[in-house]
């Protein structure tokens, strides 16, 4: 291959430095109207009624709507492909503003106002009277016999319980001589914190309502925002221009249906509705907290009899991807180490909270630190040798899941760990930091993960793509598959060139996706993008080519089949004279008095593979035991994600997904008052996000693989960075200090109780 | 055909009539610089040097560009598909900005400021040296042995020059007994006076210049832009919203080539350039006068000997569309009595006024005005019968034109003047007319016209189409051809919608073209888009039909053969039960878990043939000798242009074209100053348009024949409606008062002249 695998830069990394691109925002066009939304200041209850007298009266405003206004449609929000069997069909529990409230933040107005200032001031100017209940905060509470019901339709507030059994559990367990080791793990509720904060704005052009939003699935979002108002999707046109960031957060429709509504209440007029950073916090979605019961049965020879775990997923108010996450954790916790007879039971549950949507790699780094931590517990009380007990336990080539029928059709799990091993000296450095005493300490912890590539079998994987020849021999390159800032574009870029035989610099990508006129797909999450959508570059690119080499057959007069491209040249197969160049079939094609046309093709994939991801985090850490600080010292993540399209952008993704793993095992969690169910900390300031001072070096090394399933041996990379580092960090503490501690973030206060706990501070 | 000639309301009157609809300048976004030329104010010299002191010293100017400062590249501006053969191509003979000098307001600075009157008062404030020559204003004082030339390329200013001749015209002139009938006849320079001005906005996004435009030909101006600024197509992208008129003067690069190279003076920030009415009239084109002399030998019987014309063509300072005009004309000449001997003889000549390009019907108006003022001066000196003679002569069903090979497939000319006749009752009013006395007098007059349908074989005809389906079962319709108020997005859906099997209602047009994802055409001239477009459009909708028939199948498991669409389901061939909806179809197709597609079809139609549309216009009008006034009682334009599509639009059409005609037959013309070439007259109060107190009601027919080489038996309407009413009007002059006035406009001022010298006033 001539251009994969090189280290191109960012095709929009002019752009996006120089400050040239534009984001929703930029794009209002002329006098915009400004709605703000009225959020519910109860976590549980009823609206009773709305006094708007002083709202009215606020100059500026053009309209307000309450629940009591909205269409009585129930719409489902997540991001997932659609499916015409009911039973698959994501759950439809909120409508555009809700009456019945169920978390202190749910939407129950709306004010469109000529300006933000007035919008603001009447949407603060409106009286609600509540029927007020007391919120509902935790699993156990929301789970007790009598709790009263969050939503009518599940009376026990359990969205889905699921479970499921690989061999037989219990016949397994009574084998004679097991070690026994059982561990309770949670983790906390995170949010994304992409820069650009959920807004997007809609207007009305030739009766369809258009929305242009900071979006990750536009396609998606449009079937919502038809199912929403109850108009034909032909209705609606979603546009999607540069987004700030979205991790999950924006694979759900957000502020669209409410704004797609707005619009039609003021004739058409355009109304941009922009959450600030506290909406953005509250109002959208955030990270399930999960909690896991593990219980595993191990020989003596460090292989394992049986393995179970119970988990409870928290989902906040509404339903959004729901179950999905934890029965994603759960079926992780059986891919992970699959052997043994194993047993899994999932719940998801709803509480007064803000509502758990998907996040960057949707349950995986859940079940990671809760598995990975009871490894290394059952590594250490069972004296087994960390890195040995792993990969005897491991997934293998070849393995095939009984639940999902995903097969493993790579891996360099085997090679990552050595990689890491090697660069960290982890094994010298585990013995040696066993037996530490003092105030501050060292160690070392590893964690490994595998991770799936897009969402087939479970559900649909399709994704579209057409190429246009431009008269000078370059080709405009339109995905329906979206860039988020992971680089998209630049891969698909390389992908079209390299089986075209063009140069990369001939590539012009279409950024935007306009559901009007982009080619279907059903948009950024999974980790799906290279593989799925990949695939349809692929295919499409070779459609396009044969159109081209069948145009240039008629030029030269030859047979297209002994014909190919190289750098931008009509060549013979396998020989490299220059026949024509492209742009001059280009311009031929174009202009052709006796054969004219228009070359494009354009290609769907449905996809009906997948395939496995590996990695490895290795990480040394300092523990200050007094202060109960834990300091990074050395990190590195180990990535078997088969071949590497682009050096420069994987590193990128493998350095942001590190960093958002530091966050989740060091720092951020979301607060919420114990009374209201109030956030405590939906800003910035408050909610402890990594920045450039916390973070270490962060090192990042690949294994590559040719998977034979991707489209250019490549596999799921996107999310995978996350996964492994807050267990490697739990597990390096375990190291150090002897401590074990199954929940994060190892923030301080966490760390205070634990130290004092183990005796290790008075 | 159930869709297809029925008088369906236009698909943008709503948007339209309701102001909604966003037109260039709308869609400005965020702080514009804004671009103004500096034209200059001399017709014929040289640029020595700018003063740019004052200029730059006006606060708010950001950039000051010369005609010192632009690539030294010549560029051709008409809107003709190009060709790979240099002979084809259109003439390169200006830069963006240019040093030679050649009418009194050429392009030779332009300033970038802030905002429009810092832009403005630099410009005033740019001091010009020249060196000035005599302005050459006329084709007599361009042709004099030794005049000066206004482009080196062209000494003798013979921009081209063109004959044929069919038959022999010496030998056939020489047959005893003819009647030879000879005239001079000339036409005025005119302007389009499109209600939108010239203008556009560009700006730059990753690399690439966008200019977003009103054009009638945004594939074509992309393509021009590149020539101008010397980058590849790729590099350069034309957005196209709705335009407020063209009517060929749009069918040129106007304002886009300078304002694609400003942007990049300013680092890609967006530069607004938008003409004044006064720099619309001076700076953009105007319609061609012409001058010609035809000679008719004519047998007692009525029959045509021989037949000759020698036609000049002021193309004004660039060649622009240039001779393509006057030999469409002399054709024309050759086809509307496609009898005798005929002899042909055309100049296109460079003088020193504004340049003249495409117009409605594009020479054939001129032609038209010319040849039925002779026709009648046979038949009035012959003593013929009008409509016999016109009859006997004509153009006949099965003529192949010897010059272009192009056939009349179908013809109801005959029938038109019937009904002309018919509803004037021409022929009791016009022996009644004949012989008036008295200073109020009336007249009638007729006049006939053929008119090809596109440009084929003269140039290329392409054209292309995409349609995607939405999950509604409703779909986009994407046209390379381009809506410029004529009423094409409304025919296209119906087309679409015809052929699929669907409802109107379930075809969602793109209006806008945007070269970056739009399938190719050349654009709106030539009355080609139903004809040629009309067929990408049949063509594509029978591939998306056979998609969607094929997936149909598959979810039936039937046979797609027997299967077909009607009223949006679908059904068994010739049976009306419903199978399915066409939105379930949608619904599978994108959601199927085994075959999920997404279903869009995009085709080229290359066009390899033509036909004659055919008409006449009857007019009965009162003139007040005294007063040299002409008032129009009563006119009707009766058409052969097929199969009518929407009644509705066709009529819209032929109104507007027959306003234009009674503008150009008696009002309409631009002044110069005989010593400067300033024009006097650049604006609509002192130019003399048509007003709604000007015009007649105006009677429109049909006369549908069923053309079969037209997509749905439809040729060209667009522009024939202006062909036939300055002679008819002219024809009922002379009817009135014997009077033959032989130069258009027949305004007060040249009526009182013909007045005086026939001796009707003193």
């Amino acid at each position: 291959m001539n251009i994969i695998g090189t280290p191109l830069n960012r095709v929009d990394a002019h752009e996006k430095v120089s400050g040239k691109a534009k984001y929703t925002s930029d794009l209002v066009t002329g006098h915009a109207l400004i709605a703000k939304v009225l959020h519910s200041t109860i976590a549980n209850g009823v609206v009773k009624s709305f006094d708007l007298t002083e709202a009215w009266a606020v100059s500026g405003v053009i309209d307000i709507v309450t629940c009591f206004d909205v269409p009585d449609i129930q719409f489902p929000t997540a991001g997932h492909p659609w499916s015409t069997e009911k039973k698959h069909q994501d759950i439809a529990d909120r409508k555009l503003l809700n009456k019945r409230v169920r978390f202190y933040g749910d939407d129950i107005a709306a004010v469109i106002a000529e300006d933000e200032i007035s919008a603001i001031e009447a949407v603060r100017k409106i009286k609600v009277t509540y029927e007020q209940y007391a919120p509902i905060l935790t699993i156990e509470d929301a789970m007790k016999s009598g709790a009263m019901a969050i939503h009518e339709e599940k009376p026990d507030n359990v969205v889905v319980k699921s479970s499921y059994e690989v061999g037989s559990f219990d016949e397994a367990s009574k084998e004679p001589d097991l070690i026994k080791i059982e561990g309770d793990y949670d983790t906390p509720i995170v949010q994304h914190c992409h820069i650009e904060n959920a807004n997007s704005f809609a207007y009305m052009e030739n009766g369809k309502i258009v929305v242009v939003s900071s979006t990750q699935i536009p396609h998606i979002v449009r079937r919502v925002c038809s199912q929403a108002l109850g108009i034909g999707h032909g209705d609606i046109r979603i546009i999607k221009p540069y987004i700030g960031g979205g991790f999950g957060n924006k694979q759900d429709a957000l502020t669209e249906p409410l704004n797609a509504f707005l619009t039609t209440r003021v004739g058409g007029r355009l109304v941009h509705l922009e959450y600030t950073r506290e909406e953005t916090f509250n109002c959208t979605r955030v990270r399930h907290a999960m909690k896991f019961h593990i219980v595993s049965y191990v020989r003596k020879d460090g292989s394992f009899a049986a393995r179970s775990i119970v988990a409870y997923s928290n989902q906040g108010a509404y339903a959004s991807h729901a179950h999905a996450l934890v029965a994603n954790a759960v079926n992780g916790f059986r891919m992970m180490y699959p052997v043994g007879a194993i047993k899994g039971e999932a719940y998801t549950v709803y509480t007064n909270l803000p509502t758990a949507g998907a996040m960057r790699a949707y349950g995986i780094p859940q079940i990671g630190f809760a598995l990975e931590s009871h490894i290394e517990d059952i590594v250490s009380k069972a004296g087994f040798d960390s890195i040995a007990f792993r990969k005897q336990n491991m997934m293998k080539l070849g393995y095939v899941d009984p639940g999902t029928t995903i097969t493993c059709h790579s891996t360099g799990l085997d090679e990552c760990i050595d990689k890491g091993e090697h660069y960290l000296h982890y094994k010298e450095k585990r013995a040696l930091y066993a037996n530490q005493t003092g105030p501050v300490r060292k160690g070392v912890g590893m964690a490994i993960f595998n991770y799936k590539t897009g969402v087939y079998p479970i559900a649909l994987e399709t994704s579209a793509c057409r190429m246009l020849l431009n008269q000078d021999g370059s080709l405009q390159l339109q995905m329906g598959a979206t860039e988020i800032g992971q680089g998209a574009d630049t891969v698909f870029s390389m992908m079209a060139a390299e089986t075209i035989g063009l140069s990369v610099d001939k590539v012009h990508i279409i950024s935007k996706q306009d559901t009007d006129v982009t080619p279907y797909d059903t948009g950024a999450y999974a980790s799906r993008q290279t593989y799925v959508a990949g695939m349809a570059v692929k295919k499409t690119a070779e459609s396009f080519k044969a159109k081209l080499l069948e145009f240039a057959a008629f030029m030269l007069k030859k047979e297209a089949f002994d014909l190919d491209i190289k750098d931008n040249f009509i060549v013979h197969k396998n020989k490299d004279e220059h026949l024509l160049s492209v742009a001059e079939v280009a311009m031929e094609s174009c202009y052709s008095m006796t054969n004219s046309r228009h070359i494009a093709a354009e290609e769907t994939h449905h996809c009906t593979d997948n395939t496995y991801s590996f990695g490895v985090c290795f990480v040394e850490i300092e523990v200050d035991i007094p202060m109960c600080q834990v300091r990074v010292l050395d990190i590195i993540n180990v990535h078997d994600s088969g071949r590497i399209i682009n050096h420069q952008t994987a590193q990128g993704q493998v350095h942001g997904g590190m960093s958002m793993g530091l966050g989740y095992g060091l720092y951020e969690h979301l607060e919420f008052d114990k009374k209201t169910g109030r956030m405590l900390n939906d800003n910035l300031l408050d909610y402890k996000l990594m920045t450039a001072l916390d973070t270490p070096e962060l090192q990042v090394a690949f294994v590559e693989t040719e998977d034979p399933t991707g489209p250019y041996g490549n596999k799921s990379l996107g999310e995978p960075p996350v996964i492994p580092v807050a267990p490697a960090i739990r597990n390096a503490l375990l190291n150090a200090t002897g401590v074990a501690v199954d929940s994060i973030p190892l923030n301080p206060e966490k760390l205070f109780f634990a130290f004092e706990n183990a005796g290790l501070i008075k």
